[in-house]
């Protein structure tokens, strides 16, 4: 059954806005809560892009589930914790502005963003913990996977022997188990069947790679006025996808330049890596991987009954696949 | 039923630190969870009173629970999520030592340290949220009420007009509240009658709040060999019991001395803050209140059934009476 009111991505993400904005009033109503909320909503409301509660959300109707309210809690769950890993994030990445807004440890300091994003876990974990216990420990270990995976990139900045499944087991960790585990609870709360609670599982598991993929490509490629600007994750020292690549392709002088390049990265090295990055192919290497997995994606949904949320589904892979923010 | 280890608060404390340990080790043999815990563990296992573990344990049994192990989960998910609030604290009040040991911003960076206080928070709540949706309802409002206690706190950051009743928000925010969840809950979980559920909740909040004064006494008074170095919180300008009350109590010029060499603080100035704290009988006033509360808390357990148990939960309270760090 289509619900009302879900028949365009637009709609769906109309909807999540209403039931989110919802909830956070009526946790800013409370006594106990407002001091923390009237802070982390600052980053909340300020828009983004809710990938991850759209997916769960069609997720929940391509799986067969008829009354979508029981997917929003889930859907705010998600979006609560990705929020808080932003806030926190944001800070040890000294970001400057999250969804065009100054970064809360910019605007109130230190203190105030660690406990606002803090809190955001709080709420997230609660709306989760209304579920069962399976639910619970899918949404668990996605967080502690998340923490995990941050520690890893930790481990392998500047690494320049860092290899595909290092990179791997980072974006699993910090982008790609997230999505898998909310298009997977939203399965199960739908009463699909082991089968079809796999398959979005794993459906999940292959956008959150392309999606981190495709933020690998835009540090090097994007249109700043769009998003982030560029070059971050190399000023960070961040090994991502297209330069493990790079560093795997070429050889002797080029190799050793562009070791040098990375280790010792400045603003006036750009084009250089630019144009050892095109040398060696990797980005379109890249952009080869993000259509694989978009594609094993699609694939995977192909196994569940036709729906209108199916089809949307493929319609939000394609968006992924073309995004340039 | 007594269980066989219980009958001591130091057998208490020994079967918690087992299982705690238990738990760590279980939790790094995982792969995805082995970079987060082998980080956070540096501190949770480095010691700590555990009072609220061991007071959790003790209300479980006091309560008629008769399977120790039902609450271990629970006593364990307390001291998870005290020890990730520490790690944060640890980081805006810029803390160098915790439990004797370096605090992780310092050995190991910001995003470390941000990033295990995540991870002990995602445990906490996994292992919270295995009980009915009335536990995870308490642990997670005590958790947000953590997070608005320290934000009422940064809001009266030399404060002087700060009054008990701001006072009391704060402590029962980020102190009591959490006391208070554990013995509300341990009892619950005993399967114990409304009325001794409603006991042990007060109970947990009347020993929360005194635990908190013992600390603000302690920053005043303490042995600086046992514990924090003194007047951390006069330093940070925190507006503690101690010195409210001063200010309340002093008139003309006492009072715009203490008002000057709290805005203008410094260690030089410790002698002239004492003496005027004593002279305001400031100390006998906090000392009464800390009676007060675990007298309070007292009565309440004098409703539940005898029991070694209810025994120890005394003794509890005279060691929070008494305690020198």
């Amino acid at each position: 059954m289509i619900q009302r009111g879900m028949d365009t991505i637009d709609s769906v993400r109309d909807l999540f806005e209403d039931s989110l904005e919802e909830f956070v009033m009526e946790r800013s109503s409370m006594a106990r809560e407002e001091p923390a909320m009237s802070l982390a909503m600052e980053i909340l409301m300020a828009g983004g892009k809710r990938y991850r509660p759209i997916l769960g959300l069609l997720a929940y109707e391509a799986s067969g589930g008829e009354d979508i309210s029981e997917a929003m809690g889930l859907a705010i769950s998600a979006e609560l914790l990705h929020t808080a890993t932003l806030i926190h994030d944001d800070i040890y990445d000294q970001t400057k502005t999250r969804r065009g807004r100054p970064t809360l440890h910019l605007s109130h300091g230190l203190a105030h963003a660690i406990i606002a994003g803090d809190y955001l876990f709080v709420l997230g974990f609660e709306l989760g913990a209304k579920h069962s216990s399976r639910i619970v420990k899918i949404v668990a270990e996605s967080c502690a996977g998340i923490a995990s995976g941050e520690l890893k990139q930790f481990r392998h900045i500047g690494d320049l022997a860092t290899t595909p499944e290092d990179y791997y087991a980072i974006i699993d960790g910090k982008t790609a188990g997230p999505f898998s585990a909310g298009c997977e609870c939203s399965a199960i709360i739908a009463g699909a069947n082991e089968g079809d609670v796999g398959r979005m599982r794993d459906f999940g598991m292959e956008v959150g790679r392309a999606f981190q993929i495709v933020d690998d490509l835009l540090d090097l490629t994007g249109d700043e006025s769009m998003g982030k600007p560029k070059g971050t994750d190399v000023h960070e020292g961040k090994m991502t996808l297209p330069l493990i690549h790079a560093l795997t392709m070429l050889h002797g002088p080029d190799r050793e330049q562009l070791a040098d390049v990375l280790t010792n990265f400045s603003d006036r090295r750009w084009e250089e890596l630019i144009e050892l990055i095109n040398k060696s192919g990797s980005l379109d290497y890249a952009k080869q991987l993000i259509c694989n997995h978009l594609d094993r994606g699609l694939d995977l949904i192909r196994g569940l009954p036709e729906s209108r949320a199916r089809e949307m589904l493929a319609e939000v892979v394609e968006i992924s696949r073309n995004r340039e923010s």
